[in-house]
C-alpha cells in the first residue's frame, strides 16, 4: 500500500506518493492560490494528490489514506482548520471538502507536526518520546509519544516556541511577552546581527554587509565567527544559549529519547549542536538518568511530507 | 480487587487500603527512619503496606497490586529510585527489596506524578491530556496523556517547575537560573513578603507580623490583601502573575482538557484562580480552539496515595 501526502504552503501546493517505508516515490505541485476560496483550494489540493499517485501509475485502491500537514491550528478530529494564517482559514472543513474529490481517509495535522512525526518515522526506531525543534522564522515543533503524535485534546498543543524565555520580554507575534521565538528562532539572530551591526558601523561584522542592515542574513554573524570576529562570535554564542535554555525546559518537560533540531540554520550542525548538548547538560534538572539524545534533524524539508503521510498511522 | 498504596515521605511512610474506586478504606502508618539502610526502610514500606490491608481484613489474595510513591526520581522500568534527596536513597533498588516481604506487582513513581495521577482518577472523566500543577515548597506536576501518567523515556519528565521565566534570573536549588518555582512556590510568596516587610517596616503588612520576617508565612500578603492593603494586594497579584505565566507555558505546550492547582495555597480559590483564568485567556496562544479548564484540585492530600494504588493500571 502507498500513501498520498500534501505540504500546504502559502504559495504551492506539494503533494507526495510514499510508500511504507517513508520514500517519496513521485511528486506534484500547483499553486495554492491562497486569495481563492477554500472550495477551489481544497479541490486542488485534492486534484494534486490524486496527480502524484496518478502519474507513477498507482491507481486510487493502492492508496490507503491521504494526509495534509498545514500551517496554522488543525483540529483533525473535526477535519478542519481552525486558523491558518498565511492561507485565510478560519474553521474550515477541509476533510469534508476534500472527500468530494477523493474518497479515501483523510487524515489532517499541523506542518511543524507532520515535520516532527517525518523525522521521528525516518529515524525507524521505537522511543517513548521524540522531541523536535525547528528554528526558522519562528521556533516551531512537534512532539511524539509512544510513536503517535501529541497535540493535546484540541490539536493546538506543542507551541514550543511560545513558552517564556524573559517574562514580560520582547513582543512577540502570539500577544505574549518574552517567548522563546522571540530569542532563538533565525529572525533572532538577524535583529542581533543587525543591532550589532548598528553600534559597530566600523567592525568586520558590520564590512561583511557593506554596513547595510538590510544586507544583514542569518549566516552572516556564523561567517564573522567562522573568520575569528569576536563580536560575531558573541553574538552567535549568545543566541546558542538562547536555543539551548529553551531546549533545556523541553527536556526537563518531556525528558525525550532523542531531540532533532531542524531548519535552515541547524545545517549549521556541529557548530551549534556542541555548545547546546554542553549547556543542557550543565542545566537540565536530572543529571543521575540516562540522557537525552540531541541531534540534528536529517530528513530536513521532506520530513514534513513524510510527516503528512504517516499522519494516519501515528 | 483492591489496591495497595504507598505515600512515601522524609518523616513517614503512609500506606493505604484503596479499592477500584478510589475509596481509601484503611491506612497505616509508620515513621520512615531516613537516616537507615534502605533494606530496612524498604522492609517497613512493605510492612506497613500489608498492615493497611490485614488490619482492614483484605487478604493479599484480593490485592492487585502495590504502588510507591516517592519524592525525587523513579526509574520504574528497573524498579529503582534513582535519587531522592531527603531520604538518601541513590540507585535503591526498592523493588527488588520490597519484593522479599511482597509477592504482588509493585508499581513505582514520583510523588508529584502520583498526585496528578490520583486527581485524574478522581475526576472521573477520560480526557486526551490532564496536567496537574502542585504549588507547595517548590512547583511540581504531572501529566496525564490518554489516561496514562506520561514520564519522558527516563521517568524524569514533567519537572514542570523547572522551566524558564527569567532566563539567568534568581538561582533554583536544581541549578539553573530562573525556573518558574523559584518565583512561583509558595516559597516564593513568603520571600516576596519578606522583602516588603524589610522594606516597609511601618507598613500594615509589617504589623501583621509584628515586624518580625520570620512570623512571615504564606498567608500574610493574602491577609493582609483581604484587608485591603495596597502592598500585601501588589504582592500577591505579582505572584499570581508569575504562576500564571507558567500556567499559559503549560497550556501552550500540552492544550490539556483540564488543568488542576493544587497544593496548600491553593486553597485560596477562586482569589487565585479567577486572575489565574483571564491571564492565560490574555495570554496563551491559541485563542480559535476549544480552552482548557483550569480548576483548583479537589482531592487534596489523598490525591498521592490514590494515584500511587492506581499506578498500575495507568
Amino acid at each position: 500500500m502507498y500513501y498520498l501526502a500534501v505540504d500546504l504552503g502559502g504559495t504551492n501546493i506539494k503533494a507526495g506518493l510514499v510508500d511504507e517505508n517513508g520514500n517519496i516515490l513521485n511528486r506534484a505541485q500547483r499553486p495554492t492560490g491562497a486569495e481563492r476560496g477554500y472550495e477551489e483550494i481544497a479541490k486542488d489540493i485534492s486534484l494534486c494528490a490524486l496527480e502524484a499517485a496518478e502519474t507513477a501509475g498507482v491507481s486510487l485502491d493502492e492508496i490507503e489514506s491521504v494526509g495534509i500537514g498545514s500551517p496554522g491550528t488543525i483540529d483533525n478530529k473535526k477535519g478542519i482548520i481552525v486558523y491558518a494564517n498565511n492561507i485565510n482559514f478560519r474553521n474550515t472543513p477541509l476533510r469534508s471538502e476534500m472527500q468530494k474529490y477523493i474518497n479515501k481517509p483523510i487524515y489532517m495535522g499541523n506542518d511543524a507536526n507532520c515535520a516532527a512525526l517525518g523525522e521521528y518515522v525516518m529515524l525507524k526506531q521505537d522511543m517513548d518520546c521524540f522531541v523536535f525543534v525547528t528554528l526558522g522564522t519562528g521556533v516551531g515543533g512537534g512532539v511524539i509519544i509512544n510513536g503517535k503524535l501529541f497535540t493535546g485534546f484540541n490539536g493546538a498543543g506543542t507551541e514550543l516556541g511560545h513558552t517564556t524565555l524573559f517574562m514580560g520580554g520582547k513582543e512577540c507575534t502570539c500577544g505574549k511577552k518574552g517567548c522563546w521565538e522571540r530569542y532563538a528562532a533565525t529572525t533572532a539572530v538577524i535583529d542581533m546581527t543587525k543591532e550589532a551591526v548598528k553600534a559597530n558601523p566600523g567592525s568586520y561584522l558590520a564590512s561583511l554587509c557593506d554596513g547595510d542592515i538590510e544586507k544583514v542574513g542569518g549566516k552572516t554573524a556564523f561567517t564573522a565567527m567562522e573568520n575569528g570576529d569576536e563580536l560575531g562570535t558573541k553574538i552567535v554564542n549568545q543566541w546558542i544559549e538562547y536555543v539551548a535554555e529553551g531546549i533545556t525546559n523541553m527536556v526537563n518537560i518531556f525528558q525525550p529519547e532523542v531531540l532533532s533540531i531542524g531548519g535552515a540554520i541547524s545545517r549549521e550542525g556541529d557548530r551549534i549542536l556542541k555548545p547546546i548538548i554542553k549547556y543542557v547538560e550543565e542545566n537540565r534538572y536530572s543529571r543521575d538518568v540516562e540522557q537525552t539524545k540531541i541531534q540534528i534533524a536529517k530528513y530536513g524539508n521532506d520530513a514534513g511530507l513524510i510527516g503528512a503521510a504517516f499522519l494516519g498511522k501515528h
